[in-house]
């Protein structure tokens, strides 16, 4: 008898006869090899060719009769059930799915960039990731209060936190808001989100329709580009100078700001220009987010307010984050909100998450904070990124100094620059310093302000020893010296 | 002298002169209470007014200068700086922002559900939680793997994990669902989500566009009506029989369906109109987005195969959730993509959240699958869950027939029937119910299909207890013999 189904190579995979029978006469009803209305072999017959028992194909005849694919009637056998979709039908199904417009900027947006990676050989150094020190890091503390959260025998009960994010959190996040950064506010103003990048995300959806048109500094973080246009708005590119950004009479309904250190030059923007900028929100009936990466480690002088502080008519949603004194791995960022886009915000994040999938480490955030565990590690970080900054520094300006204009400032965690030299200097030297295992960020030249023509490059420090530092410009000064990048001069 | 700062009311909140004196006068200028280029007093004239050192005085008002709120010029003294918004221009400038069409689709939908609150006094009998039953749950084995992940020395470095999910997590579910669920993918094709509802919110984000229309099950589990509408999608109300939902030539961009289990009937797709569905896929160029929410729970006969399974070309999306099975805190979902959704699915994932929040539950759990603990806890639940679901169908069927169609099924975690009375009479019994402590779930009248005109009802069981059923089913059968709900008769 003529009847083939791939049963040997069936039962390669499967562990009992019957499920490999099943399969096989499946898989050859489903590629059309066993048509409609096909009769099958009778159980003996089919017991002997492949040496089954009767039992056994009469199991698989039931199973695959209760599920639709085939009929068994008295006294005329197994017949075929399942109808094979015709090949043409086929043809015209590969898999064309109509996307939304959404879904097609999504995939047209340039990737996040990664950290470049510093060729193989020597010990990389890489003033690019921007981590926090692993060392400073009170493993002991922080796991602690993981652990507490883990054996908290309530957590099965209280289930679900709010997709707004755990209460005591927001407690915290608020009490640590008024105390350092001077923003009176409440646990109910403050969202907490997986990493800014989610806040900046949700605030573009919620503020643009496609065709609107938002500002962003240049340079900016590239994130607040991706927000911007994924939501189909329309960057305006604001320039920047050493004051920040140009205040201008923009038509939009948003602006993504760094006041307190522009991103990346370090910019401290002016009192006169943040009133201008709440001042045109207001004008424009526009959402300013401000966006806090790092300005919590500030080496020198007075802590400068967050242009939240200034804001009296709820037109600023201001972003911080935990990322850049937390573990990488631990991705907690919050958004005081005006009071009037709560509703909205925290409806946003219950479409996608009704309840937050980290509800542990929120939990044992709130706890390191409450414990006064986190500011402790806060201070002791500052101390020693204080020490770092002020390394880098002086060893950019001592042996670099004739490559890149250095951009004076008193916080964060990278110093910046400005390339002296032409495009392809630049290209060239970046190039030959990766190849001998250096990475650093940097932003390419913008159309306008402080960035024209020119290529910026970044040096982070805090997950790098003195060391580490000063083996990395080495390798940069040998690089300049032998010629790379020589068209500066 | 009448120089007016609210200092005392300002020093209640302030540890130190320094800072109450600094925020008394900047509030009071943010206020329009010091105008720009008011004199300010002399550090010797406010010193003494408020019983302060020079010092202190001069410290302020050198910090105030540094920020560029007051000028200070030797012989002149200091002069505001501050230029305060005129009244008409903040009268102005309420918080009216334009928000998106998102943002105010997002905010005209009905808010989820929360399970209906029982009235104080008694205990509790709550059929509408659903969630896994506390008791049955290996806290030990799970806790281990949790406590694995917080060791691992690696995770500094290891960092971020992609926006798809631990590549560990992917593949212990590719496994799982290969053995369980006959789906023969690869790690590459599944994303993990916080939840199945993320899933379901991004899928329609992907896929429609506001005004496109989509196909939704009548009733439904509420989330999918949620996510179709934030995406400005148009839904399209399929009535459901005895065998699910009922084909059509629907126009549509998208179908979301229940297969294996129709929620929250039970009803079981028949493999004939599972075809008819993947032809009407191919046909529109549409995606199915098949929701497997509890189907693993079998307790009776074999194994329906997901409607996935049949993909021969990539038209369905399955989705699958731990919310049944583990922790009401974990928010563990996955979505198996056809290989050309992959890529947009993981960008829109990445946009939000370019490396998961929960990284240490996502390790933990393929940890706990890995090691066979997983599969070792649902084995131990199925047994008691089917016991369990014995239980409760007998008992409703004994005592609650006489006002409801209870709908017979082989599987999951709850229990349907249909109201035979009156609307009147159903809301006067579910309200007395809910004052004697007894709440479930149900669904509202249809327009069409098995639900016109009828409400449904559905009883969880998986974390009660015999005692707490027979404990429920008499209280309602008490209320019924009462009266309330009488107009069944």
């Amino acid at each position: 008898m003529d009847f083939l189904i791939p049963y040997e190579k069936v039962a390669q995979r499967h562990p009992t006869k019957h499920a490999a029978l099943y399969e096989a006469l499946r898989e050859a009803m489903l590629d059309g090899r066993l048509p409609l209305g096909m009769k099958l072999p009778s159980t003996r017959e089919l017991a002997a060719q492949y040496g089954l028992s009767r039992g056994t194909v009469n199991q698989v005849y039931e199973t695959l009769a209760s599920e639709g694919y085939v009929v068994c009637k008295v006294g005329s056998g197994t017949t075929v059930a399942y109808r094979y979709a015709a090949p043409e039908a086929r043809a015209a199904s590969v898999p064309d799915f109509r996307l939304s417009a959404w879904s097609s900027r999504l995939v047209d947006l340039p990737r996040e960039q990664g950290h470049p990676a510093a060729a193989a050989g020597l010990k990389p150094i890489n003033f690019a990731s921007g981590k926090a020190d692993e060392r400073l890091f009170p493993r002991e503390a922080w796991n602690r209060c993981l652990y507490a959260g883990i054996r908290d025998e309530t957590q099965w009960e209280s289930g679900r936190a709010s997709a707004q994010g755990d209460y005591r959190l927001r407690e915290a996040i608020a009490m640590y808001v008024r105390r350092s950064r001077s923003l009176h506010v409440s646990a109910e103003q403050i969202a907490v989100v997986h990493g800014s990048m989610q806040a900046l995300a949700l605030i573009a959806q919620l503020m643009l329709n496609p065709g609107d048109r938002a500002v962003a500094e240049t340079p900016a973080y590239s994130g607040i580009r991706r927000a911007i246009r994924s939501a189909g708005g329309t960057v305006i590119d604001a320039p920047i100078d050493e004051e920040g950004i140009v205040p201008a009479e923009w038509d939009a309904r948003a602006l993504f700001v760094t006041p307190s250190r522009q991103f990346p030059t370090g910019a401290v923007l002016s009192l006169e220009r943040r009133q201008a900028l709440l001042a045109w929100a207001a004008r424009q009936r526009a959402v300013i987010v401000e966006d806090d990466y790092d300005s919590e480690f500030r080496h020198r002088g007075r802590s400068i307010e967050p242009l939240k502080a200034l804001d009296r008519d709820g037109r600023v949603v201001y972003v911080g984050s935990f990322t850049k004194s937390m573990p990488p791995s631990l991705r907690i960022g919050y958004a005081v909100l005006p009071d009037s886009l709560v509703e909205p915000f925290v409806r946003a994040q219950a479409l996608y998450e009704p309840s937050p999938a980290n509800k542990l480490e929120q939990g044992a955030l709130a706890e390191f904070m409450t414990s006064g565990g986190y500011e402790r590690h806060l201070r002791r970080m500052k101390r020693s990124y204080g020490r770092k900054f002020a390394h880098l520094t002086a060893l950019l300006q001592e042996e670099l100094s004739g490559s890149f204009d250095w951009v004076p400032s008193d916080a964060g965690l990278h110093v910046f620059g400005w390339w002296k030299g032409s495009e392809e200097a630049y290209l060239a030297f970046r190039s030959a310093c990766r190849e001998a295992g250096v990475v650093w960020a940097d932003t390419e030249p913008a159309d306008n302000g402080a960035g024209i023509g020119r290529w910026g490059a970044y040096f982070h420090f805090s997950d790098l020893t003195e060391e580490e530092m000063r083996e990395g410009v080495r390798r940069m000064n040998r690089i300049l010296n032998e010629g790379a990048g020589a068209s500066r001069a």
